[in-house]
């Protein structure tokens, strides 16, 4: 298996860090008026034109062109100053141990009188500010409204206040724990666990935990709810690094899910400026155009806009070869999609006892 | 304050009914063969007109009309053989230990030869024997995909195979524990908790958590996610008739956050034949029409789908009077709305701190 090196973080020491930069920026400022220049800052640029693909890493980075934003020009002084009210806004969350919603940052500016037009505006301010710090957003406290599960062997210590130093045992509530702020910033202190397998459907979620899969196979299972949140890939990466665990990936058969896999693996082009929430290593293990076929699954007919998405994604260079590819032209050939559930055909125990099984094996055999 | 009477079932006990419930059904069937005569099911229709409004229980129920699907009729013979092939199905489930969700049910009947259509038809014949055994469908193991959270100082014990007996207490993981099939059948054995607050969104419910809520007011929290699942219903129901705690219900101020509330109340017209999904003593505290101008909450303008909504609702005889149709007005008088998220213009603690406990002792004057 070709694991990525192991490379914790403590995440204690990871805020301290975050802290620090805050401050730094916060000096900066004050320095630069006590001198008498207008501050600024300068970080990459997030244009379309600055985003491109590093075959190595597998990812979309962002390439050597930089913004600066001066005090001293006219134009930038309403983004700068918005930039710096969130950096002393996510300061005082972090000081007294708070989070907000991406939302909640929209609003919370509107007491400042330098409102955003509309939440898009802030959240791409919040973009911003973790491309100055390069930092996920989740490390200054910022999350999603969106929270997906997990479940299985994983001994876990809080950091979050009122919480420091307990410990919970993910396996201690069949129907899953929800991964926000408090689980996404505690410690790893102890697992039977090796491997992670992430699912796509709460369903499936279920049907893993009623049939034992966790202990059968060893695994942690992890509820992506669809698309993941961030705070779930960012969660996917910490235990792939830090617990050095393979994952595994099942969507359902059709180019979202494929779409799914390749997100947790490669990331997006919005996050290029992001290492964190990546998972190189991950593995796609199904359902491929190709188990269509050969589990006989009961299918559906492509629509118009499944097509135009499987000749989108053939031209992203993410795409490009392998799996990914093969799978695509498999879904344009038989012009069918399958989901999760419809192994339920030959029993609700087929996916676990046969499908699983088999995929692992020659997963693990590539 | 109005609680309900108090009549708490055993979990244990009700699926131990349920499986006598199916026996007996199954026997019926048997007997009617042996006997030569063709067997039949008789229950109350679902149609339209059946649907009639309650208001001494303020929620729809069925009416007197009654259908008879029997294997003597060609017409019925389909529908006959599926709700017989499902009850023998859940059945199955019950005596595994298994749980399945809709989706699940649909793709499991294509092994049998007596497939459905599509999902709604399946969907459709899953409330047919809802109607027939006047029980929910969790009771019978079928869960919704979807699932919501809960927080706060509640021991429960599990029922389910391989967790019977152990317990947990649902403040040791303050990111929320997912409301799946474990936890809707789990006995409630201690809680210091003096009352539910449901809250509409993840946001709010971490930040509920963070500000120390269900200490503070002795309340467990739940994030119903939007309209929350019938799971959820289904444990916000237990949690006010086994342990008496009142309901209250947090929203965002707009129509569809008042209906959100309303479904929790009185349940909806498709669940006409339920009655173990509605808390008629809940409470809807906020956010109202007239807390948008009261708080000076930030707010955008209703859309043409918003107004629409509310005239709709206007007619719906469960708005009749009170704060419902007071309310509704205002939206159209204002033609405003706001979200949960808006009072963190005032800072993000405001809503904890004064709005709540506000709205909570106005509305235990009433």
């Amino acid at each position: 298996m070709n694991h990525e090196k192991h490379t914790p973080i403590k995440i204690s020491r990871k805020k301290e860090e975050v802290k620090q930069q805050l401050k730094k920026l916060g000096m900066m400022i004050y320095q630069s008026l006590n001198n008498g220049i207008f501050p600024e800052v300068i970080f990459p640029s997030r244009s379309v034109r600055n985003i491109v693909y590093n075959e190595e890493l597998k990812q979309y980075v962002l390439g050597q062109s930089m913004v600066r934003r001066s005090s001293q020009n006219i134009k930038h002084i309403r983004p700068f100053t918005q930039l710096i009210w969130l950096a002393s806004f996510v300061n005082k969350l972090i000081n007294e141990g708070k989070t907000s919603t991406l939302r909640d940052v929209f609003y919370s500016s509107q007491a400042y009188g330098i409102d955003f037009t509309d939440q898009d505006e802030s959240d791409e301010m919040i973009t911003d500010l973790e491309v100055l710090l390069g930092r996920a957003r989740e490390d200054f406290n910022v999350y999603p409204e969106e929270r997906s599960a997990i479940f299985g062997d994983l001994t876990i210590e809080y950091t979050v206040p009122g919480y420091e130093g307990k410990r919970l045992n993910l396996a201690s509530h069949p129907d899953g724990y929800l991964i926000g702020p408090s689980l996404s910033t505690a410690e790893f202190i102890d697992t039977s666990a090796e491997m992670v397998i992430a699912v796509e459907k709460g369903g499936l979620f279920t049907r893993f935990v009623e049939e034992n899969i966790p202990k059968r196979y060893k695994a942690l299972i992890i509820d992506t709810a669809g698309q993941p949140p961030r705070s779930t890939r960012y969660m996917l990466r910490r235990l792939n690094q830090e617990l050095n665990l393979p994952v595994y990936i099942l969507t359902d058969g059709d180019v979202y899910g494929e779409h799914i896999a390749m997100v947790i693996i490669s990331g997006s082009a919005n996050a290029a400026h992001l290492r964190e929430l990546t998972v190189p290593s991950a593995k796609w293990i199904g359902i491929w155009g190709s188990d269509i076929i050969e589990y006989k699954l009961p299918s559906v007919r492509l629509t118009e806009a499944d097509i135009k998405r499987i000749y989108e994604l053939k031209k992203d260079p993410r795409y490009k070869g392998g799996i990914w590819q093969r799978e695509l032209d498999v879904f344009l050939e038989i012009k069918r999609k399958s989901e999760l559930e419809a192994f339920s055909k030959y029993g609700l125990t087929t996916i676990t006892d046969k499908y699983l099984p088999k995929k692992l094996s020659e997963i693990k055999s590539f």
